[in-house]
Formats: structure tokens, C-alpha cells, sequence
């Protein structure tokens, strides 16, 4: 089971057909325009596909025969939509390519094969024949992972669609693994695994539309990783069809059989070869779930409540923690209260004779398990929480977000449409550095901001939330939402970008903690590597692909 | 601080001067005599250092003097002692060369550098004039992982002796990690660290003379891994010399840019450089530590418990779980009650009534943490025991156990006193398989026993505990004891060894699980990383060090 591509928007999030989520008259249109500083709220469309012309395919009709060989004609595609579907992935900065039509990035066609010994074929034909090939499987990525791009300029492109490729081919339930292939969407993997009373549980906010090997190419986490494990973590083996060949990595655990090969393959992006199948830890369904809310005084309480929770060997699957702008801004955005009703004024009275100031931050706290262990955990949990001086918001919040845990993205197009950019980025740094990081990135986001609006009066909104956490340290994941300059949309961002991303470097964060390295982060990913740590990486590179045909630019540059 | 080299047996385990375990009118030696099927235990000593000869010293003058140069005069060691102490590890395979005096094999000097710098100078001095360099923190490989192996036949080799490199650099007690210089020994560590509150609690059996460094280089397992973790997973960065420069590795969490190279790092066993220092994650030092036995009816029904324990989120520092031949040798070996006397044999009626047949296995369990999880968690875990028919031993045996958990390998230099061998191997696999390896690799080893005996009438003992268990498996340790071929000592070891080795590879084993591959395991290594996977580590290998000179031979082989 997949999901046809003509039922998708190919330059947006999900269903081609899904319900207007704010109508123009939404009140949210009102606050969002008072809040960025706009005048007003252009009508920015996105062009449509048929006003957009592709260049001509420049594989041969030999190239394209032996791939039709291969796969079978019917798998063989190369008319506008298939092109421009594949061409980038759902960055902001992507988007702004393909909303505008934008297209030089299409690859010249996209095979989907169905079986590893038809990926392999394809990857040795590319090799052969000098052919950028780019493994797609939701095509999600947000930091151009899998966009389209030539060997060199003009050269040609085949994108290898994994979606065809959803088979279970084992699940053992005493040793709590699942072999499966990997271009299964996240809901058909989980409903395959969960038939059998099991679960990968692995919940990115892209899970409806991404797929298992694009989570263990990009290292991705779940929105539970606390319980279950970032992509890294839960892989036991994978089987990679490479130029060289079918490469199938160990499998058992905690070998000390020299260096563990596949956390090479995590976060590989596509360069060292297709990930055909993978074998992975499965868990099974809790029996129980439990989501709550607390609000902190301050966003230093909540990380050291986090931190308390991760260091005291609780079972936790969720620890998420917004700081002061996001609580605020979904608390007014969301809400069908006004942030300057009566209601709300009196919400923050009632904070303020609490002792919270103007900059309470909300934690959701996740159990998942069996019954006794989600209520130990719970109770446990809760206790760290309060003795911080935090106040129960009971299981309403959790509940909430659990319920539209995918749905951020979908606000994205909308936002696209009047003027408005929004895009986010990630990262993870130690305990100690958690408050610095956070006040540093945000500075470097809103000063770019400052200095790259449409008008006089914009201005940014910058939030950022902990979402993972580790017993050294935790992630940070950023949104950033901003009046458009309508034209240099492109500098803009990258101004943004570099000045955020320059700022994640200088104090100590990854250029990435779940979204990969993709195209975006090429500049910084060096540097976080070290001159010899990327010298590896690159030897890999030549080792594995020789001719450099797999998923050129990415990861390496 | 670190242990003086001439303080420690240069030929066997621990101090040169240490009370005698057993006396040879111990009742343990009549009771293995005849367990073993030997006539009588021969007088099997080994040579004094006097008695041997070494080669002269390969390295001119000149080098020396450039060594010197580096370290200073008095870290240059050419003497007799240093050079037979760094000659190998500490496998039954070593002692055979080094208690025969056959030291071919010695270092033609040892250096002891105080800090990283002098480690990369004597690396590129190693590099530029092709010397193997084999990096020695407490010289306790098992597997050939620190001999003094030439680049070819004759060469000249160079031990760098890390000892002296036990600072601590840096302890974050918000983020709980510690960074140290990799030479310090296991006791100076903790010593270090609980002066701080903090633990890295890492104790494998060889604590006492083992070090940072090697347990990273080995990806090396602690008793209490299933709290505190493998090598790998507590590494949070190191810093590496390597013949291109300084390599430090990435040190944020769960980073996604890109594969993590700290895992290549783990399991490099000085072929790549040499780990100068090392963050690594730490703890606060437990409030309560509980330890207790249960005894299972056989060992697939404690396998089980292992399993359940591990799946059930109950946090557990140890699972340990003999097998019947195992648990019957601990019982017969260290008891004062004698198998055959009266207590035993009420002993073994009273279990055949609870239900126990001939083959009753032990499990340890501890538990570490703060008062509440310990109770919480022992209460968890007893319930599956008991719920698997399990009867319940109390703390004793666990007391017992913590007490002497680091004097196993006392016993081996009497033992090979006696004519009497004994070694040990280990590996995992996943939960489906560990009953099936196990039989698999105890058959093996008892017929290539069998088959290698010096006498008609003997026979070997051979047993199994599983000590390390993961989400998806755990590992088994082997212990063998054998009446040795003294004509024959090596080819009949490598005849064992050769038949566990095919045997584990044969039934979905890891050549090992925290020895490491040193120069025993790499017929197997190769097999088990598969064509592709063993090219990447040689690539690897070729790019960082080009001369081939960071501990030739071992891992890659």
C-alpha cells in the first residue's frame, strides 16, 4: 500500500484535496497581520502546474529502455507531474522555488522499483551510465535532502521512488525486531506492525507523509524518542543496494566486532546507496498513554525539570517543553479566546497571583507503557515538576496535542498564500547549554529578521520548544514566522538561515538534531565534523560510489 | 596515579605479589582433577624473566634520542622488564607464548607520553619513520588487541604507554558528563569522580587494570551495562592523534548531521589513532544498590525472565544468568561443602521437591538507583522471576557475587600452575537465538575438547551466563576449562577456538560482544562485517593512517 502522487499537492503538505483550514476571514489572519507588523496581508498564490514549463528529458530512449528493463514501462515515469513532485522536498526554502515555478531542479525522470534486486539494478545503471540518481521516499526532507540535483549543471537525473517497496518480510516477537522494506509509509508501517500487537512507534511530525528508510537516511526522531528511540537507536541492521553491490550491515547486539557500520548507514542521506530493507526494534502497543501539561514560571525551570526527569531513570516517551513566545503564541493563535479578551486577562491575573510572571512556559509530559509503569512513572514525574514551583495543567493539554500531533504542517500553505514565511530549524546541545543556546539562536533569528523585513514596522516572531531528550543534553527545535520580502524571498531566507545557523556553531549546537543535513546545512556540517571527521566521511563516500552518481551534493557538499 | 609496572605480574594477572589463592593441598584441585578426567595435575610453571633472552633493541640511537626528545629521557623504557610486561595482553593464548618465555613478540621500547601532544608527536614520529605504534593503557586485551606485533617480520614496534595521562579535564555535573585524558585506571577514575559525587560506573571484571581508553578501543562492557551502558553508548566525544592530527570527534546529542563518527571511534582499537581523552557520561553516584539470586528451573525459563525484564521497562543496573553447568561449577568450585556431602545432597532433594531438576541455573539481579526505583524496579523484576517459577535465593548470593566480581581472573595463573587451561569467549545475538547459540558453541567447544585431549579419560567443563541483555538480545559468556596438551598447547587452543569462532559465526553470533576483535578474532571479523562493510573499515584505515603503522594487524588484520 502507498499513496498515489496525484492525490498529493506536489508543491505542499498533504492530500491535494484536504479542507481550507483558515478561511480569509479566520480572526487568526487579524492577529497574525497585527503581530508580524504588516500593513496587510498580500495574496501570494502559489502557480499552478499547468502554467509551468519542464525542461525536456535528457535521458536517451536507450537510458530509458533499459530503465523500463528494469522496473517494467509501467514504473517508468517521466510526464510533469511525477517530475515536479519529485524536484524538491517541503522546505520553506524549497517551497519558494516550486510555489513560483521554479522547476530547473526536476529530475529527467523517477522508476519505481519494487524489490531490492530492482534498486540495485537501477543504482548500478546510474553508476554505469554517469546518472545522478536520488533515492526519494515521502520526499518530506526539509533541508533539500532529496531535491533533484545534477552531477554538474545540465547533467542527468533519475529519482528511485521507494513507495512501491512496503513489504513485512519479518516480525519476531521474542527478540522484538521487524524486518521490513523501507519506502512503507510511517500509517501503513504502523498498521502492518500493529495488526500483529506491535508497534515502531516512531512518530515524526511528518509521519503520515514520510517513510521508514527516509527516517533512518536523515537519523529522525519520533515525537516520542524519550521511549523509543531516535532512527539511530532503533536500527538493528539494513540492507543498502550500493554501486558496489548489496551491502547488508551486522545485525547483532552491541557487537564489539570492531566499529558499528550502521551508524553509518543512519544519516547516510542517500550518498553511500539505497536502503532497501531494514531490520528494526519493535515494542509492544502500550497498553496505556498518558499526556499532561504543566505550566513553569520560566523556560530555565522546565529544562531543569527535563533534565531532573531524564537523569532519575523515569519511563518517559515525551518531554516537551515550550518556551515563553511559543506557549503564548499557540495559546492566542489556536485558541478562540482573544489574547485581549476578558477571559485571557483573567487567565493572566490568575497566573500573576500564582507568582507566574508574563513568560509562563508549558511542559507536556508523555507515559506510554503498561498501566503500572505509566502510573509510577507518572506520579514521578509530576513530582519533579511541582517541587520546581510548576502548575498542573492536567491531561486537557496533552490530550489536545496529541490529537493534532501531525497538523502544524498543514498551517504551512495557508501561511504561504498571505505574505507570511514560516520555517524551523533544529538542534541539540548539552544540558548546561540548553538557556544559552536557546537566547543565542533566537537573537541571531530575530536580528535577521530586523534586517530583512518587507516594510518599516514587521517584525518576527521567534519560538522555540525541547522536544528529545538525552541523558547529556536535549534538542531545541525553533519556528520562525516573518513578513515575506516578496522580492528577494530567496536572500532573505538565507540570511536567516546562515545567521541562525552560524550562531548554532559558535555556541555549541549541531547544525542538526532530526532534519539531516540535506543541501541547507552543507556549510556548517564540515565544520561540526572537523577537518579529519569530514576527511572519513568523504573517503566513505569514494569507497562506496565511486563515480559519485548517489545523491550527489548532498551531506558532503 | 597509576600502578607501577614492576608492582604488577608481567606473565599473568594482578600484583606481583599476591596471597596464593589456592594451595595446592585446596580440595578444588582433587575435585577439577577429577572433573577434568586427568591422572594427576602437573607442576606447570612458568619461566622467570631471568631465564629469557630478548632480542636487542631495533631502534638506532637516533630514534631513541628523537623519542626522548619527546617524552623525556626517563618516559623511554628499553629495559628487560618493560619490554616482556608490553609484549602481550592477557589471554590464555598469550600466556602460553610469554609463561614459555617465547617473547618474540616484545616491544623494542615503550614510551610513556604525560599529554596528547607528546601522543601525536610520537605518532607522526611513528608515522614518518615507519614504526609500528601500538597504543597499551592497562595491557588486559584478551584477544591479541596490544601485542607487540611488527608491520612485517622484523620491524621495529613501539609501545605508547598511556598510564601516565590521568587527568581529570573537565566534570559537568548539569550536563553529567566528565572529560578525562584516556590512560587513568579504572579505580583512579572512580576515585576521581566520586569525589564529585559522580560515577561513570563502568566495572568490567578487569577494572582493576584496564583503562579509559581501552575500554573505548574495545567497546568494552561494564557488569552493569544494562544501566550505565556499553563503551559506546557512554562515549560522548574523544580526541584522537592520528597520523593526520588531532581527530575530535562530534560531541552533541543525538545529533542528525550526518553519521556518527564516535561509533567508529568505539571498536578502533588503536588502528586509527590513539584516544588521548575522552568525554564520557556519568551519574550520581547510586543511593542503593540491591543484588539478589533467584533459581531458575533451566536456563530457557531465565532467558525469559531476562527478556521480559528488558522489555518491561524495568530499570535494572544486572541480569546475570548462569547456566546449570555454571551454576553447578561456582557451587562446587568456591563452596566449602563438598558436591557429594550430605548437605549438598539435601540440598539437591529439597530441589527436586520445589520441582528443580539436575540443572537448576542462578540469575543475579541488581538493581541500582535511588531508594524509591530500587524497591519500585526489585519488586518488578522479582514478579517475573517468580511468575516463570523461579524460587527466590535472597541477597546472599548477589552479596557474594558484588563482593568478588573482579577476582575470576585470579584463578586463571594457579590454574596454569596445574596443567590446567582455561579461557573464556563471548557473544550475542537476539532473543530468539540465545538458547540455540548456546547449545550450538557448548558443543563445539566440547568436541573440539574432546577431540584434543592429552590423555584417554579426560574431558573438559564447559559453561555459559548470559551477563549483557538490549532491547533486542544479550550476549553469552563461555568459560572453558580443559586438561592442557602440554606438547601441543597452542594447536590445541586454536583448535578450540576455532570451532567456537565457526560456531558462533555459523548460528548468527557476533565474533564478540566486548573483547573486541584484536588479532584473535579478525579470520571472523571480515565474515561478520561482510565484503562491503570490511572494505569501508580498511578505507577507513588506509586514509587515517596511509603508512599502516597504528597497531598493524589488529581488527583488519
Amino acid at each position: 500500500m502507498t499513496i498515489t502522487r496525484t492525490s498529493l499537492r506536489w508543491n505542499g503538505w498533504g492530500p491535494e484535496n484536504q479542507p481550507e483550514l483558515l478561511p480569509d476571514s479566520a480572526p487568526q489572519w487579524d492577529w497574525m497581520r497585527d503581530n508580524l507588523g504588516m500593513a496587510r496581508l498580500p495574496a501570494t498564490k502559489a502557480k499552478p502546474l499547468a502554467e509551468i514549463k519542464l525542461a525536456p528529458c535528457r535521458l536517451s530512449e536507450t537510458v530509458l529502455d533499459r530503465l523500463r528493463a528494469i522496473v517494467g514501462a509501467e514504473q517508468v515515469k517521466i510526464d510533469d507531474y511525477e517530475r515536479a513532485f519529485h524536484a524538491r522536498g517541503k522546505s520553506y526554502h524549497d517551497l519558494l522555488y516550486v510555489r513560483a515555478g521554479k522547476l530547473d531542479m526536476a529530475p529527467d525522470a523517477v522508476a519505481y522499483p519494487r524489490n531490492a534486486d530492482e534498486v540495485l539494478a537501477l543504482v548500478k545503471l546510474a553508476s554505469d551510465e554517469d546518472i545522478a540518481l536520488i533515492p526519494f521516499g515521502g520526499g518530506s526532507s526539509v533541508v533539500g535532502g532529496i531535491n533533484a540535483l545534477a552531477k554538474s549543471l545540465g547533467g542527468p537525473v533519475l529519482t528511485l521512488d521507494t513507495t512501491l517497496m512496503t513489504r513485512v518480510i519479518q516480525i519476531d516477537k521474542i527478540a522484538m525486531t521487524a524486518t521490513l522494506e523501507a519506502g512503507i509509509y510511517g500509517p501503513a508501517l504502523e498498521a502492518a506492525l500493529q495488526k500483529h500487537g506491535v508497534t515502531l512507534a516512531h512518530y515524526p511530525q511528518s509521519f503520515e507523509y514520510s517513510t521508514l528508510g527516509g527516517w533512518i537516511a536523515a537519523r529522525g526522531a519520533g515525537q516520542q524518542s524519550n521511549r523509543y528511540g531516535k532512527a539511530e537507536k532503533w536500527l538493528v541492521s539494513a540492507k543498502l543496494a550500493t554501486p558496489k553491490g548489496f551491502w547488508t550491515t551486522e545485525a547483532t547486539p552491541a557487537s564489539a566486532a570492531g566499529p558499528n557500520l550502521n551508524q553509518l548507514v543512519a544519516g547516510s542521506e542517500g550518498t553511500l546507496g539505497v536502503i532497501c530493507e531494514a531490520t528494526v526494534k519493535i515494542h509492544e502497543i502500550p497498553a496505556r498513554k498518558d499526556y499532561r501539561g504543566y505550566l513553569f514560571k520560566d523556560f530555565a525551570s522546565g529544562v531543569e525539570a527535563a533534565r531532573r526527569i531524564n537523569h532519575a531513570d523515569i519511563p518517559v516517551a515525551m518531554v516537551r517543553l515550550s518556551d515563553a513566545a511559543e506557549t503564548y503564541f499557540f495559546q492566542a493563535f489556536s485558541s478562540s479566546t482573544s489574547p485581549t479578551s476578558l477571559k485571557a486577562r483573567l487567565q493572566r491575573a490568575y497566573l500573576r497571583f500564582r507568582g507566574f510572571g508574563d513568560s509562563p512556559c508549558v511542559m507536556l509530559i508523555g507515559h506510554e507503557g503498561d498501566a503500572e509503569t505509566v502510573t509510577w512513572a507518572q506520579t514521578r514525574s509530576e513530582k519533579i515538576c511541582t517541587a520546581l514551583g510548576a502548575m498542573k495543567l492536567g491531561t486537557g493539554p496533552g490530550e489536545r496535542w496529541y490529537h493534532g500531533r501531525f497538523r502544524s504542517p498543514d498551517m504551512r500553505d495557508p501561511m504561504l498564500d498571505h505574505g507570511v514565511g514560516i520555517d524551523t530549524l533544529e538542534t541539540s546541545t548539552r544540558w548546561s547549554n540548553i538557556g544559552n543556546l536557546r537566547e543565542k539562536v533566537v537573537a541571531a533569528i530575530e536580528g535577521a529578521i530586523a534586517a530583512n523585513l518587507p516594510e518599516p514596522g514587521g517584525k518576527g516572531i521567534v519560538m522555540a520548544h525541547v522536544s528529545h531528550s538525552y541523558p547529556d543534553g536535549a534538542s531545541l527545535y525553533f519556528t520562525f514566522v516573518f513578513p515575506r520580502q516578496l522580492d528577494r524571498e530567496i536572500e532573505q531566507w538565507q540570511a536567516i538561515k546562515r545567521a541562525a545557523s552560524d550562531a548554532l556553531l559558535e555556541n555549541k549546537g549541531t547544525i542538526s538534531h532530526h532534519h539531516g543535513v540535506g543541501l541547507d546545512h552543507v556549510p556548517w556540517v564540515a565544520e561540526e565534523k572537523g577537518p579529519i571527521g569530514f576527511d572519513v566521511l568523504k573517503t566513505i563516500k569514494r569507497e562506496m560510489d565511486p563515480k559519485g552518481v548517489m545523491n550527489p551534493g548532498k551531506l558532503l557538499g
